[in-house]
């Protein structure tokens, strides 16, 4: 049953501590409760081992047996069909929790990932080019609000769904783009507030941490 | 068995015609040989039947019986259950299959769309903005470049994935995003090549004449 295996960087820079996306993983496997083991990969010289893993030479990836996953998304819908605390069994309550996974990563992600990008970097003039990246993602947030002020969670109850929504807007909130956004705001403080989360988060950054 | 239904707008401009995401379900319906019908959704009045559907008013969704799914990345992983056509058999190519699935969403359309935005709206000057925006596709573009020039398709035969990466990567050549990296180009020109994907796009062109 549980030879499950995350692998995710020796260190990070203090910046990305408490988001790098290992923690969509550590969060689902607690949220599972499965047993997983925690493995390194170096940041700084990424060889060849690395790149079978992940051909973008990022993190995580989860091995499961013989079998490696790379991307976010495709692992924890491997972990979502092991445990009914990770995908409603109902058969259509799975099929909003897998369009709403792709939504959080495909029309959320796609546009707060490249505003982030930005924002972190400081690039964010008056320009013809921020302009149009910053409301590209408060046309996606503006259709996020309603659908977020009516529900508690994306499917019925919590699922990965969730975990990716939430890590997602949380990037968001944490350069103040939820401000207009209350609905928003309010779920990912009660996504976050969930112990799974806590413990995930606490366990990513004792682990770069470690390595300092 | 088949009572699969297709919503596509009943018109767009001319720029995106051949481009509109629904040519990625129909594709993966004419290459699992699946029957299904397409109906039409107002482009212009987007009303509460559209976002009910859709959550962010864009198309495409497909009904299959009384499930109702948006996301073209959730609509093709319904349909690779149905067809081994459309996703091996063998576990670990199936796994394969929806990690580069993840992949094509995730990690390269995530750079590329937001590029496209910019290039198709003329906002690519000189700007910090555009160079952080254009060094993170082409940063994508590095690593694929390599895993297109040793395989035919991304997971042992053709799949949704080559679906999905073959239309994200096909977009950015439109815009000659592709010049430097000859293995890209050809997977797009030997994916495109397919019988499905010819009749997929005609039908689609079709589709938004027939409204003009």
């Amino acid at each position: 049953m549980a030879d499950l295996t995350l692998t995710t960087y020796d260190w990070v820079p203090e910046a990305p501590r408490g988001f790098v996306r290992d923690i969509r993983v550590r969060w689902a496997l607690e949220e599972a409760a499965l047993p997983y083991r925690v493995k390194s990969t170096p940041f700084r010289a990424r060889g060849p081992e690395h790149f079978a893993h992940q051909p973008f030479g990022q993190v995580p990836w989860l091995t499961d047996g013989d079998i490696s996953i790379f991307e976010s998304g495709a692992i924890l819908l491997h972990l979502g069909n092991r445990s009914h605390a990770l995908i409603p069994a109902d058969p259509r309550c799975r099929s909003e929790a897998t369009e709403w996974l792709f939504a959080a990563l495909n029309s959320v992600e796609m546009a707060s990932l490249p505003w982030s990008i930005l924002v972190f970097s400081g690039d964010t003039g008056d320009t013809p080019e921020w302009k149009r990246l910053d409301a590209f993602l408060k046309a996606r947030l503006q259709h996020m609000e309603p659908v977020l002020a009516g529900r508690e969670w994306l499917a019925g109850s919590f699922s990965i769904a969730d975990i990716l929504m939430a890590d997602v807007l949380r990037l968001v909130d944490r350069f103040k783009g939820l401000a207009g956004y209350p609905a928003c705001r309010d779920y990912v403080a009660r996504a976050t507030a969930r112990p799974s989360f806590v413990k995930a988060h606490a366990d990513q950054i004792a682990h770069f941490a470690a390595a300092d």
